[in-house]
Formats: structure tokens, C-alpha cells, sequence
């Protein structure tokens, strides 16, 4: 059997959700919402079912989610994006970075990944036959080290993982950061996998910039983004990615092979709800905010050091304010069947034999309903 | 860019869709149904959209799914599944090629292949680092060379892929030739995927017999099933796989990092379909049965020599009976495009440089309504 898969351990979020199931805990590990996404969405899908098509859709998507895609790119960042040759729906933005990676890659090749990274990026990489290349942001203020960044690039150095707004952290990376990344990428000509599927869950003060959109990055970036982070609807499992034509070419290939299609009728209803008007994107964000601002102040009155989340629905705390000595995965554990909380060692973001790997960092996640939320808080202020 | 997947072309199946879709074709090329599939299963998916959950399911799928999937096996052919162990749920059968291939073969290994060969088989042994290895089936008749076979084995074996109702060809390989293929694979100690997609469309005089149901081969088969050829209902993109423990481990780290996870509505649907009586099995049989001989009818009056088809939804035919001299692509192309009747070539199933690739010889897909099948019989005849 393959020795690189069969050294991967069950990802965390399967890992930590199945625990929190066996234990009655409330479920602030793995990322997804507790309601069932929005009546519109799926109101439109169970139609699409109905009416048909339940066949093969074509390789690419739906023209009709494929041209939403490229209307959504080119309406929130101005990207000037030719959804005939520039668009590709995958099964979920997991697919979108297997297909990405598999197409761009060739064996003996680096990939540079920013940790903590999604633990889905290295395992791929590897199974490619290229070598993961890591670089630290600092932590708990997750900023970039520049000169680290540069050190790690090669000759052999093909591409860059790039994840804003960052998972785990909560970090939107700035314009000033974008830049500093983006001239390296033109220096040493590679490409960068821009995982941006938290494009839409930004807090006051913050904006997400594509890396896309920086000059001389549009032919070089591959952005995914994500129908379940950005619709709430994580079970439908419909992902998309832009891409300049000669590198689309090759990670249709790759997908083709990987999956072929993904269902038409979610298609369609995610092709509807990106023509949504500006306040579905506003309410999302606002909404979210408020729960990051509910379980952000629950987290700081039960002990946890908490680094506000500038996106994404994830808050990062050090738990080292509690006086726990043992290690983050420890500490879910315990966490999630004593406490009956669940949350994600942020440890389980670094390579095994990464330097400076936090061992004191928890993620808690808030897209649940405020209740849900409130109760977390009562229990983790009994932790202290 | 990767340089395999750069090399391949675009799947056939797309291409010919495309063309058929561009001239009004009736399509019998890609292997999907033309109408919307069966209600029942159709409005328990749009119930499980409206009830939810639609959020991410168990990695693994949904306990119904995987529970009716073992209860299939055991029910068919007795194969003493343990579903908690043993099954997977896949972003269909494509998918699951993907994880079994991506998580069993090494860098360096060798895996065998039958042709005609399904067309995604060899990109993703190579993308693995592994070199395929052909063995040709004697043309037209589709027998199996037991010698050929035996030849291609090496000490780099590492497995084989088998597909049994086997695309393109309709052939139900026989107990005798399944006897000889697991001889080779028990003497070679390898592991074999068993692509049997469509294990329930199978024709009088013919029966589905597993592979993993032979002496010896429970623990070193992969069986892949799909809900898409089952139930008619190729855009949902729900595959299973039913693997030994030690094979399933690793088989589902390679799984959670291709797509994670599976639309749970679609799960839920087909766990409920797959419970159905003998009955439901036996009508999509006997319905296709019809359509086999209403098609192969209509080419053998229309001047095409028609192999029989054991199973599958496919038939293969000569053209050379015709008097067509060009290849088969250009005969398929020009089929669709002014025939207005849209097929697929044989040789599109063959690795560039296999020998004995033939030229005269294309697909036909017959799982369409009776109308359709009609029409284009009438449209085959004027080609003569
Ligand atoms: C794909 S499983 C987990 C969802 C997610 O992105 C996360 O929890 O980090
Ligand atoms: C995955 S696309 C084609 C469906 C099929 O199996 C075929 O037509 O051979």
C-alpha cells in the first residue's frame, strides 16, 4: 500500500467530530455551521432535482455556474475573468486543491506551504512526488516572515499554497503582506494555489485582496474558492476555481480523472445564490462577526487568551493562560469528553518535524447558533 | 505543469458529448440515461435537502449508506461485509478509482491493465509514479488470452484493475476466466480493484460473479459499485467501495484528501434504494435487456456487425462490414456531425503504442428511451 498515505493519520476534523459525537459535546472543532443552510439554496436544489438533469453535467460544470463564478470574480475584485475558459467546478474545494496540485506538480518539484497550513496541502504534494518546503508565520500574532518566505524558495521551487483568509488563524493577510508575496512569486516565476475560500467571511476593518488581483499575479494564481464556506452549506460539497487558460487546461485533466463531475442540481442552486445582491454577502459577514464577537468575549471571561479573527470562522486562544501543562491535543481531548466542548489542536497544522510548532494553541469555531455558542462559553468557564 | 496530465487529451466521453450537444445528435455515446431517473429515490434526496443534514457527513459517508452498501454484498453474493470496516462512500466510481489507485500503488510499481481499459485508469496509475502494464483482449470477441496475462506479471506487480460487466466490450468475464485471473492474482500475492460498476446490468445467460467472491480473494480485492449505473442517476456521483480493512485503511487517507466528503442528501436516497426488493433489480435488467435488442437490431439491419452484449449498457460493433475505410474516431466523428448520431471508438479504450489497438470497431450506449433508440436507427440507416 502507498507508504505516504499509509503514514497519514485520520484528519482531525474526523477525528475530533467523531469524538465529540461518542461524547454529547458541542462541536466547535471541525468548520461547519449548525443549521441547515439556507431555505433559497435549497429550496432551488430539491427544484433541480425534480426537473432535472440528474445525468453527467458537462466535465467543466454547468455553463450556468461557471459564468456566476466568473460574474462573482470579476464583480468583487475586478478580475476580467473568461468563465468559457477560465472556470472549473470541482467536488468541494478539497477536490479544487487535489486537482491543482496533481496538475501542476511534477515529481521532483517543491511546494512551498505557510504553516499552519490545511492538513489536506502536504499529503497531496507528496502523493505528486514533489517535497513540501515549510515556512512559520510567527506565532500567536500569525504575521509573515518575510526573509523566511524568501529563504525558502529554489530552483526547484514550482508553486506556493496560499491560504487567505488563513485557516486556522483567522488572519486576512495585508496589502503590504500580499505584496511582499507577490514579488516573490514573480521572482522566481512560480505559481501560487490561492485557497481563498473564506472570501466572504471578512470582519470590520479587514478586506480580502485575491492575490489574483495583484499586477503580475493574474496568469500565475489558481483561486479557489467555496460554495459550503460561502453559503453555509459544507454537506453539498461544490467548489470552483479560477485560473488563467494554460493552467486550467491542465487541472481540468486532473480533475477529470479525479472525480469527472460534481451533481447538477447543487450546481444550479450555487450558480443562484452567487448572483445574490451585495446584502447577502454583508448579512453573512455581519452575522458571523457577531457570533466571533459572542464566543471571543466567552473565551476571554473563561481564561483562554484569545487572537481576534480578522476572517474566517475560526478564533484562535493560547491556553497557556490556564495553566495547562499538557499538549493542545491533549487538551481537545480532555476538553471535548469532560468539558463536552470540542476544538482543534492547532499543532495538527505543522508537518511532524516542523520547528517551532505551537503546542499551546486551540481553534474553537463560531458559525453555530448563538445558543449553541452561549452554552460552549458556560462550559469552558467551568475548565478554569 | 505536470507533464502526464498535460499529455492527456480531453476524455472522449466529453468530447463526443460536446460534439453531440453542438449538432443535435442523439447522444449514444457517453454512458448515461436520458431521462431524470427513478422519482422515488429522486424525492428522497430533495427530502433529505429540505430536513437536512447538510453539512458535512462522516468522512467515511453517511452509517445508512455504508450499512445498505455491506447488506448489498451480502445479499448478492455473500460476501460477509463488515460495514464499519469495509465500506466507503466516493465522489462516485471515478473517485474511487482515484483513492484505490492513490492509495495502494508506490512509486515504481506495476499495475496491469485489460484492454480495452476504462480512461482513467492509466493517468492515475501514472500520476501514483506507477507504469501501467496492458494486456490485450482478443478482438472482437473479447476472450480473455490467459498466457497474455500471465506474461505481464513481474516482481513489480503491485495489482491489477479488472472491470467486470466490462466497458467498452458488454463482456461478463466467466467463472472460468475469473478462475484464472485470481490464480495469477493469489499466485502473484497482488491486490486486484474490481471496477464493478455495473454488476446489476446483466443479460440472460450471463450472471455477475465478484471477483472478491473466489477463494483467496476476499482480502486482496477492491470492489467498486455505483449508484449512478444502479439507479440511473449518473450526475449524483455516488460511488462505494467495499475493501478488507487493511486495504480500506489506507484507501480512505487517500480519500480525505481527494474530496473529504460525499452530499449527504444523495446518500441518504441511495441507501434507501439500495434496500430495495429483488423486483427493482430485476426490472432495470430486464428494461435494459429490451433496449439491448431493440439497438442491436436496429445496427445489424442498419449494416453494423454487432457483438452481443453480456452486460453493461454498451454494444460494440464493426465497421468495417460498412465499407468505411477511415479510423474509428473519424467514423464517430463524422457519425455525429452528420449522421447526427453520436458514438464512441473503441480505440479511444487503448494506451498510445498498445499493439493490436483495432480500428473498426465503436461503442454504442443503449440505456436511452425506446424513441430515441428508434430515431437513431432510423438515422443509421442512411449511412450505408
Ligand atoms: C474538510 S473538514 C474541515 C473543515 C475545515 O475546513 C476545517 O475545520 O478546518
Ligand atoms: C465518466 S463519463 C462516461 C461514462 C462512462 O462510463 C462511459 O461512457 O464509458
Amino acid at each position: 500500500v502507498n507508504r505516504l498515505f499509509e503514514a497519514q493519520g485520520t484528519t482531525i476534523f474526523a477525528v475530533m467530530s467523531q469524538l465529540a459525537g461518542e461524547h454529547g459535546a458541542i462541536n466547535l472543532g471541525q468548520g461547519a455551521p449548525d443549521d441547515e443552510g439556507p431555505e433559497d439554496l435549497r429550496r432551488r436544489a430539491m427544484e433541480a432535482i425534480e426537473k432535472g438533469p440528474n445525468q453527467y453535467p458537462p466535465m467543466m460544470g454547468v455553463p450556468e455556474l461557471r459564468e456566476a463564478v466568473g460574474a462573482h470574480d470579476n464583480r468583487f475584485y475586478d478580475l476580467n475573468v473568461d468563465w468559457q475558459r477560465e472556470v472549473l467546478v470541482t467536488a468541494g474545494a478539497t477536490e479544487a486543491l487535489a486537482a491543482a496540485l496533481m496538475g501542476l506538480l511534477n515529481p521532483g518539484d517543491e511546494a512551498i506551504l505557510i504553516e499552519p497550513a490545511y492538513d489536506s496541502y502536504r499529503p497531496i504534494i507528496e502523493a505528486a512526488g514533489a517535497t513540501p518546503v515549510n515556512v512559520q508565520l510567527r506565532a500567536p500574532d500569525w504575521k509573515l516572515d518575510e526573509e523566511a518566505l524568501a529563504r525558502a524558495f529554489s530552483s526547484k521551487t514550482k508553486l506556493l499554497v496560499f491560504n487567505s483568509p488563513m485557516n486556522p488563524t483567522g488572519h486576512v493577510f495585508s496589502k503590504s503582506e500580499l505584496e511582499a508575496i507577490a514579488a516573490l512569486a514573480r521572482k522566481h516565476d512560480i505559481y501560487v494555489i490561492c485557497d481563498e475560500v473564506y472570501e466572504h467571511l471578512i470582519y470590520s476593518g479587514h478586506e480580502h485582496i485575491p492575490l489574483m488581483s495583484l499586477p503580475g499575479m493574474r496568469e500565475r494564481c489558481v483561486k479557489i474558492g467555496s460554495a459550503g464556506k460561502t453559503f453555509s452549506l459544507t454537506g453539498w460539497k461544490i467548489g470552483y476555481i479560477t485560473a488563467p487558460e494554460n493552467l486550467m487546461g491542465v487541472i481540468a485533466k486532473a480533475h477529470q480523472f479525479i472525480t469527472f463531475t460534481v451533481p447538477p442540481a447543487f450546481q444550479y442552486a450555487v450558480a443562484w445564490g452567487l448572483g445574490q445582491d451585495d446584502a447577502y454577502y454583508r448579512h453573512l459577514a455581519e452575522d458571523l462577526e457577531r457570533k466571533r464577537d459572542l464566543l471571543s468575549k466567552g473565551l476571554a471571561e473563561a481564561g483562554f487568551a484569545v487572537t481576534p479573527a480578522e476572517g474566517t470562522y475560526f478564533v484562535t486562544t493560547d491556553i497557556r493562560s490556564l495553566g495547562y501543562d499538557g499538549s493542545d491535543l491533549d487538551f481537545c481531548r480532555e476538553l471535548t469528553t469532560r468539558t463536552k466542548v470540542a476544538a482543534i489542536p492547532i499543532s495538527a497544522f505543522y508537518a511532524p518535524g516542523s520547528p517551532n510548532v505551537p503546542q499551546t494553541l486551540i481553534r474553537f469555531c463560531f458559525c453555530k447558533q448563538p445558543a449553541a455558542l452561549e452554552e460552549a462559553i458556560a462550559r469552558l468557564k467551568e475548565v478554569k
